[in-house]
């Protein structure tokens, strides 16, 4: 400490060292949720039972069609289906059956083992925005991404203290060719990040290259014995698995790599205009597609996926943060507990072009229905915009701040003798007040939850620092973290050989932009 | 019908009527929320019975201060309470029995009957912001309230469907003397709206005031019989019952009208810093407080109330939306639930200086958290910025728009052949799509919620309209509200009544603005 340093110090220097601590970026990266609290059951043992005799009914009677796919119908033939041309007609009983050998919970391996996340139970892992073309900040405005966009939202993402995944494609890096992106979104998630991560689904052999990526980042035999990615697989509701998508998941399940099976339904156009109905139908789909998966592989570790929009009637344009979203997020986290399988729903949603009150509200309304409806994994933790059109910088630092709240909401309230205070209320009785009391001074420091973000100044300060909004205080937290990001170490020979094989693949393939 | 009209509607003027329809300013109000879903109960058994004996430990040991008011240590006295100067200290068990005289619901009453609310049970009733004295529009930025400014909310919440309730003090207007303006607020809503309202709390002259009025407008048997107001009586934690709000309780119970007996809590000044602890002293405040109204007058309709903040512990700037208030509201809804009296928290608070994302984050939290925790009445449903300090006129109709997320989530699931919806999955098959379909065609108009406000636009037709943020869209809103506003008719002998009431009780008091 030098002469001056401790000089400074004396004149009141630690409350610009406290100041300086709270601005500071933190690179500490929370553990993955693990709730203390109940769920929230909107359904009663009636409607689950009515909806499961449902989805069945629909599996049995209507049929899953399995398009391009003649191994599938093998597969399904094999195991006692009625399968005519594409369709597949599951006897009653038969999905549920197959769905028992997936696991109720899976570890999914980081490359730094303290980021391990687990997928089932009473955890809830969170993941950022998945799949726009476009991005969005203050300063550019909305514009196509570029890889470097990608890059600087898995560099966020590593930063971001509650966000305990990397993701997967958190924007499609337009300015590569279609074929090779992947290569460039799985090398960037590797080498910036030492948070797990998801793999591609766009091709079977991306599939496959980023299984041989893995290989070579966490050794072939990690790979065989652990789940390494958590990759997304979409069911083209209604009722519809095309091969594009089932193969992808062939290689993960054979490897014995994790897949959420989704369901992506725009509600009223792609399932029933009723929350009863899209959830018999998701159902119906998601038995379906975990069957399929224990078919290519038993026990191969899946996850129950959901993703359910609605829709503005008058204009047919998908609506996010509604109460039938969340009515659904509520019934199907029960349907997924029922089948003991972990539950992939929620996200910071939203149908706003900007991050406003809107965004944030439809936001707020889905990530709280998430954590309470007992959601395991969350894609679009933070950072979706525009209804998924757009990666919003901005929206990202935000969404990821409020992350916070839903980590300390699931610790539940304790209720040991510090928790209960009764020391605290007798020492400072009627009329008195609590800041200097004993119990204060030894619990301040954690009692609540503080954004790192928000504003909370006095007015008269706000306005002389030029009256920010969040989307001002964003952008500049944005910037720093930017600036502050520094590179996880990894193993010189594993990040040559990485960047080896993805040279080698482009190498091999023509440019494709379609 | 003219026939320009008519050769209008001919050229495609159905595309235009229909548009019309939808921003058509829409004077229905919905009945109060009637809740089908379950509570969520954070709390378990155990905790529930911790937190109970402890706050009988509390009212036991530590008691409560009534500042000011020998009436009052009386009735405790006689109740068998160990009064000690100031310091009346309850046996256990006697606050709770006292508490059993009081209604588990009650309905307040307006004067147009339809607008009747029940309060208690499974309702949920929403009042607008209460308090600030500060306003804010985009126009006109942050500046003291004025009357015309209350007048305007008060239009404003006669407007929104959602709101079931004209409130009560919506800002403080601070352009008429302080022993004056409870008169004109309370003639505001008697003669601006037909919605239920609440009485004057700050001194116990002025709640007499609104007990005289309400003989006016309602009918002096009436007021005898039920309930007309529903009025604020706040706890000045810890543990403290001052004289003004005492009286203003004295005449409101003794009139048998209804009140909210409610700690304010800025959690870690004036509560222990953990929300076991601040759940104890809420839970022993309210006992003593509830209790206390019944020995003014057994059986007079009270709410169980709790206000609590966080606060920033580095800057003891209260905290808005944070999960530890969540955690308060689930909690102490089910003690009040456990003692059978009718639950007021939550709001649509926040900190925030702007009605921008933080703004937007912090109520949802806080709105979703009320609903789910069971509260029956909804103090600061909408328009609340800045901690309280300011009214939001945006806020205000964002706010109140968000609300009707609430009316429908509360609805819960339908599970008849309805919403069943497997005709239309054997209609539609695999591969289909629903929008054309006969089930969608017989429930697309009232199957999902719908905003009145929010932008779902395709993009290019947003940035072609002017690129307009959710603060510009309400701002357009307001005025259109205070444009199309039409005064509900009144009997024009109550009016002039009324009006004389006010004049001739302003004339027997000097001018104070302190």
């Amino acid at each position: 400490m030098s002469e001056a340093g401790t000089r400074r110090r004396g004149r009141g220097g630690g409350g610009a060292a406290r100041r300086a601590a709270r601005t500071a970026v933190s690179f500490e990266t929370a553990r993955y949720i693990e709730r203390n609290i109940p769920n929230f059951e909107i359904l009663n043992e009636e409607a689950l039972e009515i909806i499961e005799t449902n989805a069945e009914t629909v599996l049995e009677e209507i049929g899953v069609n399995f398009v391009n796919n003649p191994a599938a119908l093998d597969r399904w033939r094999e195991a006692g289906a009625d399968v005519d041309d594409e369709r597949v007609r599951i006897p009653r009983g038969l999905a549920r059956k197959l769905c028992s050998t997936a696991p109720s919970r899976f570890v999914q391996h980081a490359r730094n083992p303290e980021r391990n996340v687990e997928i089932g139970g009473k955890s809830l892992v969170l993941a950022p925005v998945y799949g726009p073309p476009f991005v969005r900040d203050a300063q550019g405005g909305r514009r196509y991404a570029t890889i470097e966009d990608f890059r600087n939202f898995v560099k966020l993402g590593y930063m971001s203290k509650w966000l305990h995944h990397s993701g997967g494609t958190l924007c499609e890096p337009t300015d590569v060719p279609v074929n090779k992106r992947h290569l460039d979104m799985v090398h960037a998630h590797m080498t910036l990040s030492d948070k797990p991560f998801m793999g591609s689904v766009t091709e079977a052999s991306r599939a496959q290259d980023s299984v041989d990526m893995c290989k070579i980042l966490f050794g072939e035999d990690f790979v065989r014995q652990n789940a390494v990615m958590t990759s997304l697989i979409n069911i083209n509701s209604p009722l519809t698995f095309d091969d594009v998508m089932m193969g992808s998941l062939e290689v993960y399940a054979s490897n014995n790599q994790a897949c959420v099976i989704s369901p992506f339904i725009i509600g009223g156009a792609m399932a029933p205009v009723s929350v009863a109905g899209t959830l018999t139908q998701a159902l119906a789909e998601v038995l379906a597609g975990v069957a399929y998966s224990q078919l290519v592989r038993p026990g191969a570790p899946v996850v129950f996926g959901t993703f359910v929009t609605t829709i503005a009637m008058n204009s047919g344009a998908p609506t996010f943060g509604t109460p039938e979203a969340s009515q659904v997020i509520y019934g199907a986290g029960q349907l997924a507990r029922r089948l003991n399988l972990p539950f992939r729903s929620g996200g910071a949603l939203c149908g706003s072009k900007l991050p406003d009150a809107q965004a944030a509200y439809e936001s707020a309304n889905t990530l709280n229905a998430a954590l309470l409806g007992g959601v395991n994994f969350m894609l679009h933790a933070c950072g979706w915009l525009e209804g998924g059109l757009v990666s919003s910088y901005e929206k990202f630092v935000i969404d990821a701040d409020q992350l916070g709240v839903l980590h300390r909401l699931a610790e539940g309230v304790a209720i040991d003798e510090n928790g209960q205070a009764m020391g605290a209320m007798r020492e400072v009785g009627p009329g008195g007040h609590y800041l200097g009391c004993e119990h204060t001074q030894a619990n301040f420091k954690n009692a609540f939850w503080l954004t790192d973000l928000l504003d909370y100044k006095p007015f008269e300060t706000w306005q002389e620092e030029g009256a920010q909004d969040t989307v001002a205080l964003a952008s500049k937290r944005v910037a720093e973290l930017l600036a502050q990001y520094e590179q996880p170490a990894l193993d010189p020979a594993i990040a040559q050989a990485l960047d080896e094989f993805v040279a080698s693949r482009k190498a091999s393939m023509p440019d494709a932009f379609v």
